[in-house]
C-alpha cells in the first residue's frame, strides 16, 4: 500500500493495543500490536506508550490519532462519556474527547450506554466495530460479539437501538478454572463445537425451564460417577453457557434472517454451531477489520473538520 | 450431662472437623471443633488427627468412632461408596466402611448418589443431616441445605427419593470476589435479606423467561451509570442467584406445605426471605444438631451389632 499517512488508528482495549497507520483511502501503510493494554497503564503513561509505538512505525510528527476502547474509560487515559441508545454509529466522532497532549492531536471515541431501567448496559470498543459494519453497508441487523463479556446489539438504520451483555466468557473461565468443576475439566481440554456433549448442553439450555445454576454441578457428578471424560465435560459446560446465552437472546431479539457474529476462530465456531442448533443462520465478520473501518470513518470526519 | 461414653461422633468436612462424645442416650459429654478439614490432610494423617482430638477430650481407648462427610471421599481417609437413590436414611450405617486402623473401631458413613441420566448428582455429609431429621420424626418433606453447593432433597418415607445440587454459593463467591462485578461490590458489603434490591433480584429471577448470565452484567452497568450503591449491588446479586435457585426448585419439586431449611444465620435468612417472596413457607433446623443425631442413630446400629 502506498500514499501519505492520513491518520493513526488505535484499538486500545483492557489487555491489548493495536495500531494502524492508514492513507486517505483507509489503506493500511503500517501496523503494530502489543500487550500494552489499558489495564496495566497509569494515566500518565498512555501518551508516552502511544508515542513509542508511533515512532516504531516512523509516523510523521503531525499525524492525528483516533482511539477506541477502554482508553476512554473512567480509569483510562481520559474518560469519553457514553453516548446513549439509540446511538447513531456514524456520529460517534461527535462525542470524541481530546486529552491534553502536546505531541499530536488525539481523539478518543465514546462508548455506548443503555439507561433503560432493568436493562442498564454499557459497551466500550464494540461500538466502533459496529460502526465499521455500518460503514461497510450493514445498516440493519443483529450482531453477536462473543468474548469475556459477550455483546448482542440490535442495529437499526445505522444506530445501536438495543443491546445486552452476557457474562458467558468470564463465567466459563471462572467455572472451568476455579470452581469445583475444575476437578472434572483437565487444563488442556478444549470445548469442541462438534462434540455430542456440546450439542447436548445447547439443547438442554434451550429448554424453557432450564436453570443454569442447578445444572452445573451435574458435570462434576457425572465425572465422579464415571460417565464423562474431560473433553465431554468442558464441551458440555461450554454448550450449557453458550446455549443459555443464545436462548435468551433468541427470545429477546427474535432474529429474522441471520445473526452477524463478529469474531473468528474457535469461539466463533462454538457460537455458529449453537446458533445453528437453534435454527438460526450465522455469518462471521472479522473484528479487527471492522474496528479499523470504524476508526477510519471517524478519522475522516475528525481530521477534516479539525 | 453424665453417663459413660458410648461413641465418638465425627462430622468431617472439606474445611471443618467436629467431634462429639456422647452417652448411650445421645447426650453430649464433650465436644470439640477445629479446621482440620479433609481438604488439608494426606491420607495417612486422618488417624493421628482423629486420635489427637479424642485424646484432648480424654476419650477412652476402646471408644468406637462414627464419621460422616468428606473423610469418606475418594481423596479422603477411605472411600465409602455412594448409596443410590432412593436411599433409606435409617440404613446408611449398613454401607459404612472401616479403615485399617489399630487404635479403635472407626466407621465411615457413605454419601448418596443419583444415577439418573441428565440428573446425575452426589452428596456427602448432607445425607447424615437428613438422617438426623428422619430420626427426629421428619419422615417426609422437602429439605433445603444452603451453602457453597446447596442441596435440595425430597425425602419420602424416610428415604432420599430425589435431590439436586445448586452451585449458588460458589457462584456468589466467584462473581462477587473475582469477576468484573467485584468492582461494583465493596469487600465489606453484605447481602441484606431486607434490602429492596434483594427482593427485586428474587422477583426478576422468578420470571419464567429469566436468564442469569445475560442479567448479571447489569449490576456492573448500574454502578457505572451511577444508580446503585455497594449494598444494593451485592443484595441484588444474592437475590438473582438465590431467586434462580428457588424458582428452579419450586418448579422441580413443587413443595406442598413448608420447606425445611437446614442451617441458621444470615444465609438461612436470605433463603427464608426468598422462599417467602415466592409464597413458600420455610422453617429452619440446626444443621449441627441434625448431623449429630444422624451420627448417633448410625452409632446405635453399628456399635450394638459390631
Amino acid at each position: 500500500m502506498t500514499g501519505s499517512p492520513f491518520a493513526a488508528l488505535v484499538d486500545w482495549g483492557t489487555s491489548n493495543f493495536r495500531l494502524w497507520i492508514v492513507n486517505a483511502e483507509g489503506g493500511v501503510l503500517a501496523e503494530r500490536q502489543s500487550d500494552d493494554g489499558m489495564g496495566r497503564l497509569e494515566r500518565d503513561r498512555f501518551g508516552p506508550v502511544l508515542e513509542s509505538h508511533l515512532q516504531a512505525l516512523a509516523a510523521p510528527a503531525g499525524l492525528a490519532a483516533v482511539v477506541a476502547g477502554m482508553a476512554g474509560a473512567r480509569s483510562g487515559w481520559l474518560e469519553a462519556p457514553y453516548v446513549e441508545t439509540p446511538a447513531p454509529l456514524d456520529g460517534l466522532y461527535r462525542d470524541a474527547v481530546t486529552p491534553e497532549y502536546s505531541s499530536r492531536r488525539v481523539f478518543i471515541l465514546p462508548g455506548v450506554c443503555q439507561r433503560i431501567a432493568g436493562a442498564e448496559d454499557v459497551m466500550r470498543g464494540e461500538e466502533t466495530q459496529l460502526s465499521g459494519a455500518v460503514a461497510s453497508g450493514l445498516q440493519n441487523g443483529l450482531f453477536c460479539l462473543p468474548g469475556t463479556h459477550s455483546k448482542w446489539a440490535d442495529v437499526r438504520d445505522g444506530a445501536v437501538s438495543r443491546f445486552t451483555t452476557a457474562m458467558t466468557g468470564e463465567l466459563f473461565q471462572l467455572l472451568s478454572r476455579q470452581s469445583i468443576l475444575r476437578l472434572s475439566v483437565p487444563e488442556d481440554a478444549r470445548a469442541d463445537a462438534e462434540h455430542a456433549a456440546f450439542a447436548a448442553g445447547v439443547d438442554e439450555a434451550t429448554d424453557p425451564h432450564f436453570s443454569l445454576t442447578t445444572r452445573l454441578f451435574s458435570i462434576r457428578a457425572e465425572s465422579l460417577l464415571g460417565s464423562a471424560d474431560g473433553t465431554a465435560a468442558i464441551s458440555r459446560l461450554s454448550g450449557l453457557l453458550i446455549g443459555a446465552e443464545v436462548a435468551a437472546m433468541n427470545r429477546r431479539y427474535m432474529p429474522e434472517g441471520e445473526v452477524h457474529i463478529i469474531g473468528t476462530g474457535a469461539l466463533a465456531r462454538l457460537y455458529t454451531r449453537a446458533l445453528g442448533l437453534s435454527g438460526i443462520r450465522a455469518s462471521a465478520l472479522d473484528g479487527g477489520e471492522l474496528v479499523r473501518k470504524g476508526l477510519f470513518a471517524a478519522a475522516r470526519a475528525l481530521v477534516s473538520v479539525a
